[in-house]
Parts: C-alpha cells; structure tokens; sequence
C-alpha cells in the first residue's frame, strides 16, 4: 500500500481539479491511500455534495484529511512561503513525506516555493549537490524520453550534469524495467557548429569516463526522436528545450483548429476525420505528459502543472505513483553512499 | 539590381538543387542578377540540357559563372576549408560580396565552414565582438518571430547579446518597414523559477538601460506565440530552441501521416481532409523558413540548410534578396560607427 499526500489547495484551481483526479485515482489504482492536505471543511463538504458515491473512500480511509487553512498562493514570493505561512497545505504535504507519512507528495502550487520548501524540509541525497527537475516526453518511438534538470538550476557544473546522469540512469532502469543501461545523450548544439559551452565539454569527459551508458552529444530535436532514454542539460537549456517545443505544439494545434473551423466545408471533413484527428489530439495532448519529478531530495516530490485539469492531474498522481512504487530513491542513495564511502 | 552569389556546388545535393532554385528565383524576381560559383563546364552542361528554356539567361548576363573546381565537403574539417581549399566554391563567393561584386551570398555548405571562412574574409563590424546566426521563426500572430544567435556563439557576454538585439532591431525595422521600434525579449527561464544564469541577468539590465524596445524576459514558447517582434539569446540556448521546436514539429507530422495512413478509412477520410491538411502544411513547412543570417560581419552571408532541396533553397535565395534590399548592414555599420565614436 503506498500513500500519496496532496496538496490539495495547490494550483490554479485547488480543490476543483485535485479532488475528482484524486478520486478517480482511487477508482483506478487500488494499492493507494490518499493524504489530502488541507482545508478539511471543504473536503469533507465537497466529497458530500459532489461526489456522494465516493465517500466510501472516507469511510475506509482510503482518503485522509490532514486539515489546514493556509495555503501558498500562486503568485506568493518565496518569502511568504517559506517564512510565513509555516502550515501552508504544500509545506505540509511534504512534511508527510519526511516524516513518512507518504511515499511522496504530489501539488501543482507554485514551482519556486515547491522546489525552496522541499529543498528545505527535505534536504538533498548525500553525494547530491543540486536536484533536478524530471520529466519524461513523448517522442517518435513512443518510448519516452527522460529530461532533466528542466529549470531548477539555471547553472550547473560538468559534476552536477553527471549526478543528473547517475539519478536518470537508475530512476529509468527501475521504472522502464529494462535491463540495459539506459543510454545518456548530453544535449548540446549542432556538431557542425562550435560544439557547446565550457561546462557541457567538460561534463561529456566526465560522463565518458563514467560507468553509464554514455551515448555522446544529442540536439534538441533528438529529445523528440527519441535518440537516448535520457537527455542532460542544466536547468536552462531544458527549461528552454522544454517551453520551446510547448510554444511549436501548440501554434501547431491551433493552427489546425483554425484551419478544420475555417468554412463548412472544412468542418465538415473535421467531422469526418474526427477519429484520426482525436487519436492525434490524443498521442500529443501535454496533460498526459504532466508531472515531474523534484529529484535528489531525501523524498520524492512531484510538481504538477499549475494549470492543470483533473485529467493533467490525475498523469500528475500517476506519475508519483509509479516513481514510489519502484523505490526509485532507495536506489539512487545507495548508489550514492557508495560513491560517497569510495 | 542585385547580385547574389551562390555556392552552386554547396549542400548536401549541390548545383541539383542550387541551380533549378536560381532559375525560377530569376523567373520570379526580374531585379537580380545571379552569379554561380562553380565548376563552369558542369554549370553549362545542366543549364544546356536540363534548363533549355532558361538558357537566354546566360546570354542576358543574368547568370554568370564563376569557375572552380574546389568545393568545401559537408564533412571537410575546418582547417581543410580554411587553409586547403583556397579556391572553394564557398570562399570565392564570400570573396565575391567582399570585392562588392555581390550584394550577398548564399550557401548550402557546411556551417562551420561557412562562418569561419566568412569571418576569415569579410571581419566584423566595427563594433560588432561576434557575429550572429539570425533567422525568422513561424508565430501564431503570422508576423515571424526574428531569433539570435542560432548557434555561432555558444557562450555570450551580455554585451554580446545586447549587440545583437541592436542588429536585429534595425534590421527588422528595414525589412519589415515597421514604424515602432520592433520589441525585444530576452529568452530565459519561467518567471516562477529561478530567474536565469547570470549572463541573462546582466543583459536585462544593459538591454532595460538602452534606447531599444525591451519587452523584457520572454521563455521558449513566447518565440512560437509572437509575444515579441525579436528574441535574443547566446547560440547555446537558441540552437537548442530552434533544435527543440523542429523536433516536435516533425514528430507531429510524422505521427498525423502515419495515422492518416493506418488503413483504408483513415487514408478515405486524409482525402477527404486534403485541403485542409495541405494548407497546415503548408503553414509549417520547415522549408518556408529555410535561411539564416550572418549577421555583424562586413557583408552578407546567407546560410541555408545542408539539405535544403529546390523549393527550400528559392527560400533561401529571398531571404538573402530582403536583406540585401534593405541595406541593412550599412545602416547597422552606421549605427555601430556612431557608437564607436561617441
């Protein structure tokens, strides 16, 4: 049985989306209990009002509230999260996790206090100077592509871009239960040109001499082929990657909606073409794609999208589950202490 | 009348896909006059058999040739195209906008190539530290978004980037005879996160403190929405933007031809939609948006894609036929020399 803490108060819509996610969730996934942080009241009359036929979920606790009034507003500075509101439905959600309560917490609040306060409360992987922001993104073999960091550090060193290599590594061999060793492209820019910055040649010695499975540079576009399991870059240059491939996918969908709303006759061969058109709606659709990981963290973390509706949220908690379920952080401190003994 | 000279044997396909793209280039446009740097018995030998009905444009002068037999390979290392082959096709026509008797050239070759042996012959402006590689990017606005530096200059000061957002401003204020100051953004990372390196810090500051339209801080997506008329960055992160979006572009076009081809009523229903899914790709074809400036040396270079093909090459050629028409580089060297003065 694992437990998922939530801040359910956390994201553009709090309540609105984290609820019915999480309750669909639990319709879904049986080996789970959820620790809904925060506002109790609102839980418990939400659940009674809206979703009667749930409160089973209550009754069994398969559903906990750990009750709490405050907490951190989108656009609240850092200091206000960290400083004032000490009993924030974020703050407390990961203090489950650190005191064991869960297996990780999930919230779609505000990246800079999610990242500053489990930075805080949690504390890095001995052997880890920096965490990283995972994700995985879809790419033209349908593997998925393991990106990291995507922002938390905006500079990084060679020796932080190989721990990024080494967390990646032993995350993807337990999740994807592959065998292999996951292969590590570094990313970096054409060949044909100037080959990267300072930091990025330096990390491709270190990750040369490494035991991983180092496969040599990547481009941007290989994220997207599908080149590596992983890609490596500071937060930046993922960051970057990242919004950049949002932005083309998404003038692309617009485009096309436009075009199909054109004039009747366009719409008309929309209709028609409605279940292809779906399918691909559907295989590039980002809320499938939502949730990432705050890696290097004695606990796991997963930052939702703020924006994110029930379905986004519902991958969100998938994706927590999934990384819980394997023990990935077990793996990577002892891989670490290891090192760190040598 | 212009004159652009064109590294005919340059590309992945060389004079078989330069050459047809010249020709409707000068059946399109009757203000230039085209000269081929090439091998000369070729040239004539295609034009003679292939281009029949385009002969009359050797004998009005409107092609001339310019012979050699060298030719810079895609995969020649830098120091062969730069102290081997003295007589490539590539370096004599940089030479040609050197000795003015081209207004621009283009290319297909080798990147690397290309803007060493540029920088070799044609040296910076005054006042320029690093030339850029400039080009426009498809928005949702329809307006094309202008980004630099795509790759000549992986790291940058942020003096470098405030060059280049000069550049790019009187550049566009020509071609596209705006009458506002084009806006500029900074691309850098979300707002929520830490707020970028230090180099990005910087040039916020110089670029706030100058008479230029800064916007301010932009992220990868903002390039793809049109939320600014130009982006600056180093050629680090703008490589792996413009990597990233090809990228997903053509992993969603490879996934919408795949399932429109998956069986008869998908592929009946693709019929059907044919108009419609042609004019999308039309709007995204990566080849409407072949060609890149070397901007802040002492002439004008135009690199096209390795692989551009006819249609993506006649791209190329306008691109180059814009610029050039718009006196850009000498009202940048204006604006640098007065700089430079004061």
């Amino acid at each position: 049985m694992l437990t998922i803490a939530v801040d359910a108060m956390g994201g553009d819509f709090g309540l609105k989306t984290t609820l019915p996610a999480c309750i669909t969730f639990l319709n879904t996934y049986k080996d789970v209990h959820i620790l809904l942080v925060g506002n109790q009241e609102y839980i418990k009359e939400k659940i009674e009002h809206e979703h009667k036929q749930s409160i089973h979920f209550l009754q069994e606790n398969k559903i906990r509230i750990q009750h709490t009034e405050e907490f951190v507003a989108m656009d609240d500075a850092l200091e206000i999260a960290l400083r004032k509101k000490r009993k924030s439905s974020m703050r407390l959600a990961i203090e489950c996790v650190k005191q064991n309560q869960a297996d990780v917490c999930v919230s779609s609040g505000n990246t800079a206090a999610l990242m500053a306060l489990s930075h805080y409360v949690l504390k890095n992987i001995k052997g880890i100077d920096r965490p990283a922001i995972v994700t995985t993104l879809p790419n033209q073999k349908n593997t998925g592509t393991v990106v990291l960091d995507l922002g938390a550090n905006a500079d990084c060193t060679a020796n932080h871009l190989l721990q990024f290599a080494h967390m990646a590594s032993i995350m993807l061999q337990l999740t994807k239960k592959i065998d292999h060793l996951p292969s590590i492209g570094l990313l970096n820019i054409g060949e044909e040109m100037i080959k990267g910055n300072e930091v990025v040649k330096q990390a491709a010695k270190l990750l040369k001499d490494s035991n991983l499975n180092f496969y040599g540079n990547v481009e941007g576009n290989d994220i997207f082929k599908g080149t590596t399991d992983i890609v490596v870059c500071d937060g930046f240059a993922g960051n970057i990657a990242l919004k950049a491939a949002e932005g083309v996918a998404k003038m692309i969908s617009t485009s096309m909606k436009q075009s199909f709303n054109a004039n009747l006759f366009t719409k008309l061969s929309a209709l028609i073409a409605y279940p292809v058109l779906k399918k691909i709606r559907y295989a590039f659709d980002h809320r499938r794609y939502n949730g990432a990981i705050l890696l290097g963290l004695n606990g796991l973390v997963v930052k939702s999208h703020g924006g994110a509706d029930e379905m986004a949220f519902f991958h969100a908690l998938e994706y927590a589950y999934t990384i819980a379920k394997q023990n990935t952080l077990t793996h990577i401190k002892k891989y670490f202490d290891a090192q760190y003994v040598i």
